[in-house]
C-alpha cells in the first residue's frame, strides 16, 4: 500500500510518498512543487495540475492523503488555498485515486503524539519515523506526516473512507489517541 | 475575437461564448456545467476541469473573461468557490488562453448601466443585448455578461491585460462609466 501525501499551496505544494510494509512505514520520496513565481495565477495552477499528474505517474500511489482545511482563516487566504487545492484535487481525481482528507490535528497527533504540535516538531518526528538523513522542508514534512497518518490505518479503512461519502463522515479521520501513540512507539524504538 | 465567459461554482459553472463582429457582440453559445451531485468533491473538480477543456476545444475562444471574487464572503464559502475556480483556471491556462479577471460591479455596469444591478436585471439585459429567444439561466447569464464586458473592449486591451501582471493591476478591469453606457445604448437601440 503506497500513499501519496500532499500539502497544497499556491506558492509551494509539498508532497511525500510512503509505503506500508507490514507494520512499518517506509519512505519512498518527498519534495516541494514550486510554480514559477513570475507566472500569473492561472499558469501557476496549470503547473500544479500538471506536476501532480506527473507525480502520480512516477510513483503510482494506491491512495492520497490530504489535510482538511482549518476554517479559521481569512476569506482571502481560504480563496487562495482553495484555488491550489482545486487544481491539485482535480488532477488526483482525474487519475482515479481514492483521496482521504485528514484533520490537521489528527495528523499531528499521529506523528508526534499531540494534536497541538509545532511545525518543527512534526518535521523532526517525520525525519525520525522515516529514518531520513536530513529534516524535510516544512511543506514536504506536512505531506509525509499526512501520508504516515494514513499508512498507519488498515488499507481497507483508507480506501473505504476515501469513497464518496455523506456530509458527516467528510469531517476527517479520527484515530484514537491509543492508535496514534502505538504508531509513534512502534517507529521510535 | 471570440470570448469565453465563465462563472465557476462547485455545483454549477456557467459559461457563455460571445463573438465580437465589428462594433457588435454576437451570441455563440451558453450553458451550465453540472458535476454529478452524488460525486465526492475531487471527482466534481475533475469533471469541471475536463468539461472546461472540452468547451475550449469545441469553441476555440481567443480569450477568457472571469469575474474576480468579492472578498466579503465567509472563509468556508471562499474555500469552496476557490476549489472550483482552481480546477477551471488550471484547465484554461493549460490551453494557453489569456484570462481576464473583471470585477463583478464592472460586469454589471457594462451590461445594465449600474454596478448594483440585481441578478434578474443582468439576465434580462444579457438576453436583450444578445437578442436571445429566452432568458439564460443565472450562471450562464453571469458568464455571458463577463464575456460581453470584455467583448466591448479593444482586442489588444483584452489580450494585454490578461498577461501576467503586477499585484496592483490584478485587481480587475475598470471601464469608465461612459464606456459602459455606450455599450448599453448601442445595443438597445
Amino acid at each position: 500500500m503506497r500513499i501519496l501525501g500532499i500539502d497544497p499551496g499556491s506558492l509551494a505544494t509539498g508532497y511525500g510518498v510512503v509505503e506500508r510494509c507490514g507494520a512499518r512505514a517506509v519512505h519512498v520520496a518527498h519534495g516541494t512543487l514550486r510554480p514559477p513565481r513570475a507566472d500569473a495565477l492561472p499558469a501557476r495552477l496549470a503547473f500544479l495540475h500538471r506536476a501532480v499528474a506527473e507525480l502520480v505517474t512516477a510513483h503510482r500511489p494506491d491512495a492520497v492523503a490530504i489535510e482538511s482545511v482549518f476554517a479559521g482563516r481569512s476569506a482571502r487566504a481560504a480563496l487562495v488555498l482553495g484555488q491550489a487545492r482545486g487544481a491539485v484535487l482535480a488532477a488526483l481525481a482525474s487519475a482515479g485515486l481514492p483521496i482521504r482528507e485528514v484533520a490537521p490535528q489528527h495528523v499531528k497527533l499521529a506523528v508526534t503524539g499531540t494534536g497541538a504540535a509545532e511545525k518543527a516538531q512534526v518535521q523532526a518526528m517525520v525525519r525520525r519515523l522515516l529514518a531520513l538523513a536530513a529534516t524535510p522542508p516544512r511543506d514536504a514534512a506536512d505531506a509525509l506526516a499526512a501520508a504516515l497518518c494514513c499508512a498507519n490505518e488498515s488499507p481497507l479503512a483508507v480506501l473505504r473512507s476515501a469513497e464518496p461519502k455523506t456530509r458527516s463522515s467528510r469531517a476527517g479521520v479520527r484515530p484514537s489517541r491509543r492508535d496514534a501513540s502505538r504508531l509513534v512507539v512502534r517507529r521510535i524504538r
